[in-house]
C-alpha cells in the first residue's frame, strides 16, 4: 500500500519513511518527536500565520547564539525542558540531596582552597559562611569529597560575564571535605538576577506575562570516588522569586537557611549537608 | 500551594506560570506545546547527551538561515509539519482539488500571458502542453480565474536559484481562464530534484536513511473572485519519487497524466482540471 500523506495518518506517513540505515535509538527518538509534534499541531489547529511566526522565532533564536550566548538553552530552560531532562536522569532515593540544573556559568578547575577560606575576591556583597557536611545515605561522613562552588557577585553577575570588571575566579572555588565530612568557605549571600532577556526568549517571556528572574542561589558540584555526581544549588530562603524561578530550578529541599550573625565581620551563615548516592545504586526507577 | 517543579507535575509547573498579560490564543498554543514537549521527553527518557545534541542541532539550523535559505522551513517540511498545517487549514469537500505545500520558490507578479503561450524561456527540457479547465463544485466553468504557474528547469533549478544562469521569469507565468473555464500553456515536463541537503536538515535525513528528493511537479496557484485560493502542484505520473517525496507533498488526486505526443514539436501533454470551492463554503470541518 502506498503511504501518501493524509491529515489522519500524518504520523505514519512521516515515520514510515525512516530507513534501515537509522540507528535504533535515533528511530525511537524521532518517531516519538514526530508523533508529539503532529499531535500539538492538530490539538491547537495551528494556523498558517502561527506557523510562520514559529519559523521566524526558531530562526531568530538560533541566530542570536554566539560563543557567549546560548539562546536555545535559555528556551529549553524557560519551557521547563532542562529541568525535566535533569529530573529524569537523576532520580534518587529518599534522603539523598536532589539535583537541579547545571547552568551555563560553571568553569572547570577553579582554585582549590582550604576550608574556611573566602571565594569573594572583589570585596562586594554581604559576606556569608557556608558550612556543612558531605554524607552517605546512612549518615556516615565522606572525607575527601570535592565541593566545587560558584555564585554571582553582589550585582548579580558571574565573573565570566564581566571579565573586565571582576577578578578571575571571583566567587568560585573548590574545597575538599575533612575526615568528619565537613566543608566550609566564606562567600557572599547571593542575589537574584534576570536571565538574558533582550532576545527572542525574553520577548516570549514578556508575551506570556512572565518575569526573567532567578532566585538567589549558590551552585554546588559535589563529587567523591564511589558516589554519583551531585549538581545542585542551595537557594536563599525568603527570596522574592523562590516560587517563580524563570528556569524552574527550585526544589523545596534545596531552600537553605541563611542566619543573620551578630557582632561578626561575617554577616550570614548558611548550613547545608549534602547526601550522596553510591555509584552502584540502582533504585526502582 | 506552592507549585515547585517536579518530574510528575512538570507541565503544570510551567503552564501555571503564564500570567494575566498573555493573549488567550498564545496561552492555548503554549500550554499545548509544553504538554507535548514534556510528554516527548518523558516518553523517550531523553538523556543529557541527547539534549545537548538537540540544542546544537537547533542552533545550527538557525545559523545556516539567510535571505536565500530557510533551513527551519526545510525542517518543518521533512518532518511533515508543513503539510500537516496545510492540510488542517485547507479541508475541502469531495470533488474539490486538494491543496499541497506552497514551497519557497513562488514569485509574485509573474508575466500575464495568452493561453497557449510558452513559459520556457531557456529552451531546455522536454516541452509539454498543460491544459484543462477551472470549474466550480457543480462542474460549471469559472471564467477569468488566474492560473499562476511555476516549475524548475530541465536541470532541476528554479530561476530564482540561478539568477545568473536562467532568464528572468523562466518557467513562470500567469494565464486567465477563458469563458469555458479553459487554460493552456506550454512549459517543460518538470524534473525531480533534491531539496538543499548540505546543512543540518540534510544531515538528519541521511541519519534517518531518507533521500532528499522531490518528485517532478508543476506548481499552480489558482485564484478567482468568490472562490477559495487553491495552492497545489500536479505531479508527473510515474516519477521515481512519487511514493517518497522528501516533503510529503504528494496526494493521489494530484498525480496527473503526462501523455507522449507523436509528430509534434511539443513532446508531452498533461491535462488537469481544477475545481474550486466557494469562498462562503463552510463544511462540517
Amino acid at each position: 500500500m502506498i503511504n501518501y500523506f493524509t491529515e489522519e495518518a500524518s504520523v505514519e506517513a512521516v515515520n514510515g519513511r525512516i530507513g534501515e540505515a537509522a540507528r535504533p535509538r535515533l528511530k525511537v527518538v524521532m518517531e516519538s518527536l514526530v508523533q508529539h509534534l503532529h499531535a500539538f499541531v492538530k490539538d491547537v489547529h495551528l494556523t498558517q500565520e502561527e506557523w510562520e511566526i514559529a519559523i521566524e522565532f526558531l530562526t531568530k533564536t538560533g541566530q542570536i547564539c554566539s560563543g557567549e550566548r546560548q539562546e536555545y538553552i535559555l528556551l529549553s530552560d524557560v519551557l521547563g525542558v532542562s529541568m525535566l531532562v535533569d529530573a529524569i536522569n537523576n532520580r534518587r532515593p529518599p534522603g539523598a540531596t536532589e539535583n537541579t540544573v547545571f547552568g551555563p556559568f560553571h568553569v572547570a578547575d577553579a582554585p582549590v582552597r582550604a576550608n574556611g577560606d573566602t571565594i569573594c575576591l572583589d570585596g562586594k556583597g554581604e559576606s556569608c559562611l557556608f558550612e556543612g557536611r558531605v554524607l552517605d545515605l546512612e549518615g556516615n561522613p565522606i572525607a575527601g569529597a570535592c565541593v566545587d562552588v560558584w555564585s554571582d557577585n553582589a550585582e548579580g553577575f558571574y565573573d565570566v560575564q564581566q571579565p573586565d570588571v571582576q577578578p578571575k575566579w571571583n566567587n568560585r572555588g573548590r574545597f575538599m571535605s575533612e575526615a568528619d565530612g565537613s566543608y566550609s568557605f566564606v562567600g557572599i549571600k547571593p542575589v537574584s538576577y534576570p536571565i538574558p532577556d533582550d532576545g527572542p526568549v525574553g520577548k516570549m517571556l514578556g508575551a506570556l506575562g512572565r518575569h526573567p528572574y532567578r532566585p538567589a542561589h549558590m551552585h554546588f558540584l559535589v563529587t567523591a570516588p564511589g558516589f554519583q555526581k551531585l549538581v545542585t544549588h542551595t537557594f536563599v530562603g525568603g527570596d522574592t522569586y523562590l516560587e517563580s524561578d524563570a528556569v524552574f530550578g527550585v526544589k523545596k529541599s534545596l531552600i537553605a537557611p541563611f542566619e543573620r550573625l551578630e557582632g561578626d565581620k561575617t554577616l550570614w551563615r548558611s548550613t547545608y549537608d549534602f547526601v550522596l548516592v553510591p555509584e552502584t545504586f540502582e533504585g526502582p526507577f
